[in-house]
Parts: structure tokens; C-alpha cells; sequence
């Protein structure tokens, strides 16, 4: 069995992202954020660091063992979630970054997510629960009546209720408007709810007394598609307008998904009003006469980006300590001799010593630096909005970077859990040690929350031309910079060579695809999109690590002069230099692939693809 | 759960690849060969098509479920497997490619992966345990003394007994000359064996009345490291001169792994001689006077190749499947509008029609074909250099495509199996299909049988400079002479461009190898040994789809026109342009990154990949 301290974090990463490339300390000179200081975010980044590792990495393997189970009361879920549940409400961190107005710390999204990474690091099944409960509550802060508020959102805050988010159904998945939901108008404002969800992340459990779903129904003759559907509050159990609990709400949880991974967090199926006694109340009640349609979709869209932003997280963390676990291992394994030295007289060295073992953890350690700064550009991004008041109703320049963070990402945590088996060789693939679960539960990551397919087209089909091309426009322009700056420096010629030529060649297809767009040939852009969003990704990861390097290098000819911080930096410089030698020239060669304008796939007829099935 | 039914093959891919691509046809025409007729082997496809999917198929989910366990008795494998087991040696499947003289049927090896590619593809754990003992047989018929054969090969050749191949240790996996396992001379020409060995497939069951393990061990005095260690023979219970079981060997089961995944086959810890009465034979009996030392791993390493190629077909199976099962998938699975035409009556189309979906779909084909045919096309050398009396002791032209029929397969499978999941969405991670499942199964093809590394090592430290570059000399030659054929088609302009290009660096590349070699910097072809690997396996790949492109074409401008072959032709055209223009870039790009030399992955200090763990 997997040592409870599976859980691997490296501190002086994140402060690195955090403080010395992201200067988050700027961001407390901000009204917004000034009742917190650099010193407090460290603390809390020590303290956080200590709650993942001490309270919720123990849980981890055992929770994967034990997973969820149906009974006739409900679901059950691993019981060491539910003391590690109410811990984490006790110690404040659901309220980390609450507004102090609501009892919160009001800290910004950026050191939030940070600490989310560590608390997923440990647990990532866990964490599902309070991340999905705290997006609920906040878009019935956001679009809710006072009333609703007032009775909903304390004690999903304080975490007596749980919350959820309730789109999927059989045969509405990525089609959420076929949504067979309905709700009609019954007493006292309220809807009578019928209809069956599926997939519902905390759908059901055992760790709080109620839960608060958030569900996509269609009113009775409204519209067609997503336009038609409305978002309610509907209670587990309802609650009686002095927030006490009163009778149960007629929602049944009638299935659980037997899952690869992810087991410690219940995957339900929910039946609304099997016995017509399902209420739901619209978020933020009636809507103004003359309101336009679609206001459902949009209210659960505040949710699905910050439940992008977190599939991020768990993607980071996942990737992040399969990775330092592989290290690791690669320390103390001994096998073979040194390829030059040959063999010490213990008879073998650690494999970090051999080439090919080395290769593995420095890729490992670029693409989870890279995906990290990633996260965090884009979390700064939605902080520096909302502290200069240019959130743009989530069309600022941060959501041009919502697809990229949850596709890269994930698809790079699957990439890297696996890269991190692969070092372990043989014992990887037991249970023995967390790389297979890390496997097993990161691969969930690309598909929920928006396929990365889904993903890929928001980009192509949306940000790329929202604001007229602005938010594309200024990603060139500071990509332009960087190499600018890149330019300056000695011993970077080859890289930027490399980095400038992959953004000519981005430059040529986004040229393209304006073509297409204008005359409509969305198909070449549609196929297209996937590749698409993995080089752009790529190209944003090479500029941010490739600032980071040079951050490390001015540290190195300066402060860190011959400290121990010395290793640390040049661990940076290597981590730029080899993503920048290795993983953009396959950046190049998608963006030249797409340019070829290759339409197999779209001119294959479907026969083709097999004749047997 | 999955319906027994997961398992799909389409028959006229396989056969297009025997007859019309690899000229299995001609072989027949050999006189090791020339009992058997095309009619034959087409007839044999079918009824191998039919016992995969009646007999073996239904054992996959259930087996996974199940699992082995250890009992006192030793291990318990699912019950179900005993019976396909018997069937399997009953029909005569395992006698397929044993020569005729031993009551085989003696059919080529092309002819047996391609059956064994269809056993594999119903249960891949399944197959693991007749393709280790006829691995453990061929070896004794090959090095055996007479008397050695007479007493094992027949049982083991009829299912009677099982076959191992025993050589990992706690500290010796990749790194087997590390073995710790003695031998001491004992009584009547036996030694007394004693040593603990782990991860041995098989290892232990309760499938067969004996199992005969091939044992690596070190004589008593015997030099260290690979070449001191001998091959032995060692059965679970004694074999008495007449055949008839004797006395337990002193073999004990004393763990079995909890895996990822192929929890249907049993991985076994086994100790030897705890009670000091573990008696096993030397393969061939003694030695001959001044004999080499290491003729123990040479022995072992006809199995290992064997195994090898054992691994590329399970990766190819398993690949295969996947692909088709997300294919029957997206044709039946209905969500969203089509991107020009709208949204049909019924509500939604076919997810086959979105062109992401295209995109997967297409990309799973084509690199299912290529490995296929990589996979073939080795079997198929091999097949020629023993009809011609060339096999050069393992050494011929064959030898330097079985690390990239290894490497490039397994990591192509676990790849597809995750892209199969995605097309299948949220249902492809629950259990309720085999995506899941085919994921957690292939993700140790990597590993096992020596690493996806240890294989990139072999190529690049062995196989290119074998024979004084013969080998890699020939493959130039062809992949020439492809660019040539491709270059006098109409319509392949571009596709013979890329293709030439990424063979001019290769070139580059194998020129920079060279000069390494000679001045001693083994470093910097070890570090780049794997995406060395991934891009030669690439540009094989992609020469052997063009290949079969070039004969689809043919067959469309005459026999097929106007036929229903007509789309698998097409598509067979869509795979070749597809991996052309979208995969052969990126193995360009890869080689680009070799030739400029980066050493960022050796020259980061050890403590710079964290200064925490």
C-alpha cells in the first residue's frame, strides 16, 4: 500500500510563481487586497502546506479503497472525508477567499488557487467537495435574492450544506440544451422539478446534512436549446424560512458510477420529483419582464469557468507531486552503472543518473512548471480584473486563457502521471506506490467540466475573435515582447530563435482562420482546433517559463550568488531551456501541419473508417 | 458493466495486411512453408476470429473483476480462464506456428501474430499465460538437451504444464546482471537453487498441474554482472525420468502484486529454496569446455525477443479494439448539431460527424494501422531470414526493428486507449466500457518485457552499429526508395516533401550519432535515445502506410472501383495522407531537437530538480 505521505510538494515552486514571477505582493497594494501582506500569504501557504500533508494526504490511498458505495440511506463515502471535511471548514480555508464582508479573508485568486493545489495534491477526490460546493454558493452570491443568500449561503460557506452543479443527463452531455428537465410553476413561487441527471460530482453524500443542487431545467414552453433552460436552487432537503431543515425534497439518488479513478468522490445519478414533491426556486427568482433568454446558461457558466479553473487545479497538483514522487524514487533506486563512471562499489547508482531517467524528470519538471504558471498567469489575470474593475462580465483578457488552463493542463497531468509510472518501471504499476492512482484519477481531467474538445473550439470559436481580436491581439503583442526581452539576453539565441519562429508560423494560421471564418468554411477551423489550442498553449507556457528562466538568471548573477538557492535557480534556467528546445518545435510542427490545410479526416467517408462496425 | 461483446476486430484489415500488403502469399510459396495455402490462413483467421470472440472475449470484464488471489494452496486465477485455457490447447491454437514435426501446424509468425493479435485483443491477460510458456518452451527446444525436450516440451506444448520466464529481482529489474539468485552444484547433475524473484507473470496459477520456470541464477563462483548468470531449469514440482510428477520443488508463491491493471494475470513473487530442496537443470546441461561466459542471458534473450514481439502484439490488440469500440461509439452516440448542416429531426447527430471527433477517430486509425504494420512487417523479416536460412543468430536486418516494434507499439497503445476514452466521454471513464479498462491494461506494455528506455538504448547503443551499420544502411535504402515510389503518384507532392525533409534530418541526426560514438560521448545519444526511437518508429510508420496508400490506390482505379471495398480503401488513403502531414512533422521536429544537441536534462545540477525532495 501507498505511504500516507504520498503527497509531494515543493514550497519554494510555488512562492517562486507566486512572489518572484508573479509579484502577488502588487496586488496587495490594491485596495481590494490590502489588509493582506506578503508575509501573511506565506504563512498561509506554510499552514496550508501542513493541513494537506498532516490532514488530508492520509486519507488518499484509503479513500481510493474504500470508495463510495449506495445504501438504502444514501450515498456513502469514505468516512475519513467527513472528519477531514469538517476540519477544513473549521480551520478557515473554504473562507480564504471570501470577501471579509461575508467572515472571509478576501484573499485573491491566485494565492486560492495555490493553496487548492496543495489541498488536491493530497487528495483530489476530497477536494471535489468543497471546490464544487464553494462555485455553487458563489453564483447564488452573485445572481441570488438577498433572500436566497441569506438562506443558502452561510451555511454552505461554513460547510453544514454541500453544494453541487447539476447539468448532465443521459443524452444531453457536451449538449446540454437537450435537457429534458422540466419545471413547472407551482406554489408560492416555487417550480415542481421532474427529470433525471447523471454524472453529478457530490451528487450525494453522507458528509452534510444537506445539499444545495444547482440544476439546468427547461420551463414549461420555453425555448428550445440552452436558451431555454433556466438554473434553480433545489435543497436535498427543503429548507423552511428560518433555515431549519423541513421535509425531504424528493430528490433520489438512484445510481453511483463505478469509476477508474476518483473513487473517494460519489459520481451520482439524481432522480427530480419521481413522486411530483421535487421544488426548485429560480436563481435570483422571476426574471424582469423583457429579459432576455439564455440568462440559465450564463448564470451557470460563473460556475463552469471557476470549475474550469479548478479541473487546473487538480490537474497541477496531480502532475506536480506524481512528479516529485518520481524524483524521488529516481533518487534512491540503484540499478546500472553509470554510463561513463560505470559501476560504484555499492554496485549501482540512482537512477537520476542515467540520461533517459533524467530526461523523463527534467520534461516532467518543465510541463509541470509550465502548466503551473499557466494557472497562475490566468488566476492573476482574474484578479488584476476584478482589482481595476475590468472584469469585463468574464470576457477580460483572463478568459482567453480559461480553455487553455483547463485543457493543457489536464491533458499534461495524464502526460505526466504516466511519465512519473514510467520511472518507477515495474513497481509503478502496483499499488505498491500513488503513480497508478495519480494516473487513474488525473484521467478524468480531460473529459469533465468541458471535454478539451469543447475547449479547443471555445478558443477557436469564441476568444479568438471576442472584443474584435483584442484579447488575441495583446497575447501576440506580449509574446512579441518576450522574445523582445529574450532577444537582449546572451545565451538564448538559439531558443528564440526557435520560439520566434513557431510564433511566425501561429501568426500564419491565425490569419487562416480568419480566412475560413469569413467565408465560412468553419470545418477546417473546427478540425483544426485541438492542435490549435495545444501549440498556443504551448507557446504561452514557453514564454512564461522562458520569463521565469530569466527572473532565475538575474538571481543567479545577484542574490543567490553562491547560496543554496543556487541549484534551485538553474533547475529554472534548465526548465525553460529544454521546453523551449523540445517541446516548442512540436508546437511548430502542429501550427505547419494545421497551415497544410489537411482535410483527411473530414474527407473520409464514414465507411471508411471501418466496414465491420 | 461492459458487454462481453467489447471485443472488436475488423477481419479485412488484418487481411489486407498479410495478403495485400506483406505478400504472405509468397511466403507459402517456400518450402517451410508450402503445406499451407492463402485459403488456408484466411480460414484459420476466421475460425481464430470466432474463438477470440465466443470463447475468450466474455472472459475480460469478469476476469479484471475477479482477479488472482493467494491462497495457501498457492494462487487462484479466474475460474473462467481454466476452461478457456483448455479449449485453447484443445483447438490447437497453440500448435499453430510449432513445426510440423512437433504436431504443429508450422504457419509463419506473420501468421501467428496476426492470430495472436486476435487472442490478445478478447483478453490480453488471458494470453499472457500460453504466450510465456510457449516463450519458455521455444527456449528449451532451441537449447534443451534431447532428453530435456522429451521430458518438458511436449506437456508444455500441449497445456499440460505452463512455462515461465523468471528473472526480475527486488534489486535487479532493468539491471539483471544485480541477480542475487544462486546455484550450487547437487546431486545427479542438478544444483540446489536458492533466491527470491519477483514479477513473474504466471508465476504462479492454478491453471496447470506444473509449471516449469526458466530461472536466471549465478553458479556458485560464477563472475559477476549479465555474463555470470546461467539458465535453469526449475519446476514447481519435479518431473521424474518417466514423466510423471514427482515431489514439490521447494517453489513457493510468497506474494502477488495488486495491479493497475491485467489483474487477470497473476504477477508473482516467488522464493526458491527456503528449505534448501529447490533442484534445477542448466538448459543443455553443462557447458562445454571453454565455453563463453554469458550463454545463460543469450539463452534468455531469444525468449526476451520473443516477448518483445509478445508485448507489440498485445499493444497492437488492444489498440485495435479501442479504436473500433470508440468508433461504434461515435456512430451511435447522439449530441449537438452538425457544424454546417444544423440539427437534424431527431434532435442531434451522430458524434461521428463533429469534426474533432473526426480528427480522434482518423488519428486512432492510423496509428493503429502503423503499429499493425510495423508489428508485420517485423514478424514478416523475421519470417523471410528463417525461410532463407538468414536469421544471423538474432542479429539480421529483422533485429533492428523489434525494439521499435516494443517501444513504439506500446507506447502507441496506451496512447490510443486514452484518445478511445475520450471519444466515449464521461461514460469511458466509468466501467460501464471497456475504454477504462483497456487504458489500465495497456499502461504496462511500457514497462514490462524492459522498459520503452532500455529498448531506445538498445536501438541507438546497439542496433545501429550492428553489422557496421548494415541494418540501418537497408532501412535508408527503403525509405529511399519509398520517397522515390511516392514521388512518381500524382498527388503526394507534399506529403513526399515532409517525408523527405524529416528523412534529411534523420540523416543529420545518424551522422551526429556517429561522430559521438567515435569521440566517446555516449551521454548525448543516451539522452536522446527515446525521441530517437519515437521519430525513426515514426518514419517507418509512415513509409508502411504510404505503402499500403500507394496499394489502396490501385486497388481503387481498378478491382475495387464501383465495389463496397471502395471506402476501405479510402480510408486506407485517409490514414497514410493523415499521418503524413500531421504525424511525420513531428517526428522532423523531434529530430530537429536531437540535432541541436541540448544538455539541458544532463547539466542540471541533482538538487536543481528540487531542493525538497
Amino acid at each position: 500500500m501507498a505511504e500516507s505521505t504520498h503527497f509531494k510538494m515543493d514550497l519554494r515552486e510555488i512562492e517562486f510563481s507566486l512572489f518572484e514571477q508573479f509579484g502577488l505582493q502588487t496586488l496587495f497594494k490594491n485596495k481590494l487586497f490590502s489588509h493582506i501582506s506578503e508575509e501573511d500569504a506565506r504563512l498561509i501557504l506554510k499552514e496550508a502546506h501542513t493541513f494537506a500533508t498532516e490532514i488530508i494526504a492520509p486519507t488518499y490511498v484509503p479513500g481510493d479503497q474504500e470508495g463510495c458505495s449506495l445504501t438504502p440511506e444514501g450515498v456513502r463515502v469514505p468516512a475519513s472525508l467527513k472528519a477531514v471535511w469538517k476540519q477544513y471548514y473549521e480551520n478557515g480555508w473554504n473562507a480564504l477567499t471570501l470577501p471579509e464582508s461575508l467572515g472571509g479573508q478576501g484573499a485573491p485568486q491566485t494565492l486560492g488557487v495555490a493553496v487548492a493545489e496543495m489541498m488536491s495534491g493530497a487528495n483530489t477526490a476530497f477536494s471535489m467537495y468543497p471546490g464544487l460546493s464553494m462555485g455553487a454558493t458563489s453564483v447564488i452570491r452573485a445572481f441570488g435574492t438577498p433572500e436566497q443568500q441569506e438562506l443558502y449561503c452561510a451555511k454552505m460557506e461554513n460547510g453544514t450544506w454541500g453544494g453541487t452543479m447539476v447539468l448532465t443527463e443521459p443524452n444531453a452531455g457536451s449538449d446540454v440544451g437537450m435537457s429534458l428537465t422540466k419545471a413547472v410553476p407551482a406554489e408560492e413561487g416555487s417550480y415542481s422539478i421532474t427529470g433525471n441527471k447523471i454524472f453529478i460530482s457530490g451528487g450525494d453524500q453522507d458528509i452534510t446534512e444537506n445539499i444545495i443542487h444547482l440544476v439546468l431545467a427547461r420551463i414549461e414552453g420555453a425555448p428550445k436549446g440552452s436558451r431555454g433552460l433556466s438554473l434553480f436552487i433545489i435543497p436535498k432537503v427543503r429548507v423552511k424560512p428560518d433555515g431549519s431543515l423541513g421535509e425531504p425534497n424528493d430528490v433520489v439518488c438512484t445510481n453511483i458510477e463505478h469509476k477508474m479513478g476518483i473513487n473517494a468522490s460519489a459520481t451520482a445519478a439524481l432522480a427530480f420529483g419521481e413522486k411530483g414533491k421535487c421544488r426548485g426556486w429560480l436563481v435570483g427568482g422571476e426574471p424582469k419582464a423583457g429579459a432576455q433568454p439564455g440568462e440559465g446558461i450564463r448564470k451557470m457558466f460563473l460556475m463552469m469557468n471557476t470549475a474550469r479553473i479548478g479541473v487546473a487545479v487538480q490537474s497541477v497538483s496531480i502532475m506536480s507531486t506524481a512528479y516529485l514522487n518520481a524524483l524521488a524514487y529516481a533518487r534512491t533506486r540503484l540499478q546500472g552503472a553509470h554510463l561513463s563512471k560505470g559501476r560504484p562499489k555499492e554496485g549501482a547508482v540512482p537512477i537520476i543518473q542515467h540520461p533517459d531517467v533524467r530526461r523523463m524528470l527534467l520534461d516532467m519538471k518543465a510541463r509541470v512548471e509550465g502548466a503551473r504558471s499557466l494557472l497562475l498567469f490566468t488566476a492573476s489575470l482574474m484578479d488584476q480584473e476584478r482589482a481595476s474593475g475590468n472584469g469585463h462580465g468574464g470576457e477580460g483578457y483572463s478568459s482567453l486563457f480559461i480553455p487553455m488552463a483547463k485543457a493543457h493542463t489536464s491533458d499534461t497531468a495524464v502526460q505526466v502521471s504516466s511519465m512519473a509510472m514510467q520511472v518507477f518501471g515495474g513497481a509503478g504499476y502496483t499499488r505498491d506506490f500513488p503513480a497508478e492512482q495519480y494516473l487513474r484519477d488525473s484521467r478524468i481531467f480531460p473529459i469533465y467540466e468541458g471535454t478539451n474538445g469543447i475547449q479547443a473550439l471555445d478558443l477557436v470559436g469564441r476568444k479568438l475573435a471576442q472584443s474584435g481580436g483584442a484579447l488575441v491581439n495583446r497575447f501576440l503583442e506580449e509574446q512579441t515582447a518576450f522574445l523582445k526581452s529574450l532577444g537582449e539576453r546572451k545565451g538564448w539565441s538559439e531558443e528564440r530563435s526557435i520560439l520566434h519562429q513557431a510564433m511566425e508560423r501561429f501568426g500564419t494560421v491565425l490569419g487562416k482562420f480568419t480566412m475560413k471564418g469569413m467565408t465560412g468554411d468553419m470545418e477546417s477551423v473546427a478540425v483544426a482546433a485541438t492542435p490549435f489550442q495545444e501549440a498556443m498553449s504551448q507557446l504561452l507556457v514557453a514564454r512564461l517559463l522562458g520569463h521565469a528562466a530569466l527572473i532565475a538568471q538575474d538571481a543567479l548573477a545577484g542574490p543567490a550568488k553562491g547560496t543554496q538557492d543556487e541549484a534551485f535557480y538553474q533547475g529554472k534556467v534548465a526548465s525553460a531551456r529544454y521546453y523551449l528546445r523540445n517541446i516548442v518545435p512540436h508546437a511548430a510542427a502542429s501550427l505547419d501541419a494545421i497551415s497544410g490545410e489537411d482535410r483527411s479526416a473530414m474527407d473520409i467517408p464514414d465507411a471508411g473508417f471501418s466496414l465491420a462496425f
